[in-house]
């Protein structure tokens, strides 16, 4: 019978167009990473299925690929339930196995432990146009530092790699606390027990715009007034560190003393140290969907692009749920497919510093001969050159052009007698 | 209730000192791998399970991490056997993957196709002693070249890879092929049905030696007069080109014509064209495990260490299980593993052009002067260095020490006052 040609639903081949600009990507990344200080780091892409399904992912861990168990623990007449029949699964990120990493080795790391983590997750989302099911993260994280150098550090990492990737694109760095954000909808009168709810509907803002929210936060039952006083409030102040330290003055009493100036010097720190060309504002409608931010929150957007391509957060909660001792954290993460998905289809190009050569020798070619070649193209390698040596095909045209899609623009033709 | 804080069973976390070597030794390999115009590659780590299931990677497929069919698509009431409960699995290795991507993808794929995949396998062995459930491997391979220029190709690339990673490592390529190893058993006297089980025998020639596999060979009831033939011929020649052309005349009649002279041509060539410092052999007792090898097959030994550290050979009726198609295919890969083991234990640092700095800042610093030093710390990163900023522990000597695993080596000290 023969086999199944296509990959699994959902999961892609890359081809070697693409391999290229993702290997450079990433190199670019984790070059950058590394100058910062991150180390890097790998946890196994099986995790426990317990840890999984520890409500750390939000929506997340309803699309687990999860792992059967083998051998004798695998009792098919005793199972009831699909737990029964797993003890793992694939991480659906890279957050949850780093809490899990830091909790099982931190005597052996540095404090605070700066974390660099590249590496493929899964989750089992409906496929969809450049949406697959396995794709890689690539994520800082600055472990054990409770201040705000923490998010600083990271904004300053991230900002710096997306400039190298992407020099043409503008982006925009949008920064948020969810302790204002929870202030501001106490004080507008939403009940606390309520919070993470109406934070659900305020992250639809993209989508359905301020009516929408306030619509649907009215269908939920909240007054008008409420809805109202909370939407306007977001409106109230300019989108700067003073937009930062006025809401702190507004929400005085609620919000807890320290939370805005530590916000308002993270963007003024950041302005005032980096070097890169981004626009860095105060978005109070910023929510961030995960569940586990308890502090800071940002999102960095592509001009001329939906959606974001970076995003992260304060987490000081996660890793206690290991140790039971809790531990701050704070991390950034870096969307690589949507980064790799703008710059093919932007046409992008990755730099080299030598042209690939392609040396195309004629069929049947006698081997003393070819061994010579074979000894140019050696020396040539060792000078730092990509030589592919390859057979000749029979339609030569088709054969380049092939090979100019894999990046190659120089060629030479080695024939039987050497021409003369 | 506390999360699971270990791997699961078999896994690992990788710490930073660690990943640093692996880090290297990936990007060394990839480089020559490149220079000799291997296109890089990715296939999903999820496969289909009938894929897996089918009977090309030996014992591999008892050792499948299996995943749980999803939705509608698990019925545990009607589910009999494990296999009704699953859809996919983990890869167990990167050829099955290959060979399925290169049937899907070929139109638009050069011809013949150099491919270069890393990735992660998973298999659930026992777990022992730097044996991981989850670990690395590092393939290249060329497709739709019936030539022997693929087997000195790839010899010349993973030697070259090689001498680079551990230049101070003396290494063995002993090559051999199924072909000759299947003439000598039939030239023996051994039927030609059961010649597959025999290779089984001889594979374990490491372990057991020439009188334990002579004793085997009997105790499966073949006579003491062909297993003698057999072993005696194994020792006949001597190791190189000339060995393998004594073979070719021994056999003649047997074995296919020009087996042995092709074989012979790959020894030569290699020798002739490589500029690297190790030894090449013809190996008639060599036979290498996988059931899908059709012709030359190799094997690298490093001189101290048992077992081999890189292997491969010409399986050209693979590709042909998806496509109905035979298509030429030959490969080599790397125990990417066992050399970060060799390395590590040998206690091998990795080069680095410019030494690590960390700028350890003392706890309180107001965040004007701290900015002053960030300020500094980004010009430095601009340049290309390693700056890692962090605050100042109490134990500042274990703090240093730390961070000498994560290869710091230079360090300065910023005071809240500056000192005078």
């Amino acid at each position: 019978m023969a086999l199944k040609k296509k990959p699994v639903t959902g999961m892609k081949d890359i081809l070697p167009a693409e391999m290229q600009i993702r290997d450079y990507v990433l190199g670019q990344i984790k070059e950058t990473y590394r100058n910062f200080g991150y180390s890097s780091i790998e946890t196994p892409c099986v995790e426990h299925i317990e840890n999984l399904l520890s409500k750390q992912g939000g929506d997340n861990e309803k699309l687990i690929f999860k792992v059967l168990k083998r051998g004798e623990k695998l009792n098919l007449e005793t199972a009831e339930t699909e737990n029964d029949l797993t003890d793992s699964g694939l991480r659906y990120d890279l957050t949850l196995p780093l809490a899990r990493y830091y909790s099982n080795n931190n005597a052996n790391l540095t404090s605070p432990f700066k974390a660099l983590q590249v590496g493929s997750v899964w989750r089992a989302d409906r496929p969809q146009k450049g949406r697959y099911r396995q794709f890689v993260q690539c994520d800082i994280d600055i472990l054990g530092d409770a201040t705000n150098q923490a998010e600083i550090e990271l904004i300053l990492a991230t900002t710096t790699a997306l400039s190298k990737i992407c020099p043409n694109n503008k982006f925009e760095v949008r920064v948020n606390d969810r302790k204002i954000l929870r202030a501001m909808a106490v004080y507008s009168g939403f009940p606390e027990d309520d919070i993470e709810k109406v934070f659900i509907t305020v992250d639809k803002m993209d989508k359905i715009g301020m009516d929408g929210v306030k619509k649907e936060l009215m269908e939920n039952g909240y007054s008008e007034e409420t809805a109202d006083k909370y939407l306007d409030l977001m409106g109230q102040v300019v989108n700067d560190a003073s937009g930062v330290r006025k809401m702190g003055e507004i929400l005085e009493g609620v919000l807890e003393p320290g939370a805005a100036e530590n916000l308002a010097e993270i963007l003024d720190t950041v302005a005032e140290v980096s070097t890169g060309d981004f626009k860095l504002s105060f978005d109070p409608t910023l929510v961030r969907g995960m569940g586990y931010y308890t502090g800071t929150i940002f999102e960095v957007s592509m001009e001329g692009f939906g959606g974001s391509v970076a995003g992260g957060g304060r987490y000081d909660k996660m890793i206690g749920k290991f140790t039971g001792m809790d531990t701050p954290a704070c991390g950034f993460s870096i969307g690589f497919e949507r980064i790799v998905t703008i710059l093919m289809d932007a046409g992008f190009t990755v730099p080299t510093v030598n042209a690939k050569e392609a040396w195309l020798f004629e069929k049947g070619m006698d081997m003393s001969r070819l061994s010579s070649i074979m000894k140019e193209a050696m020396e040539e390698r060792k000078a730092g050159k990509t030589i592919l040596l390859a057979q000749m095909n029979k339609n030569k045209k088709f054969q380049k052009e092939q090979l100019g899609k894999e990046g190659y623009t120089e060629f030479k033709e080695f024939y039987k007698e050497a021409l003369k």
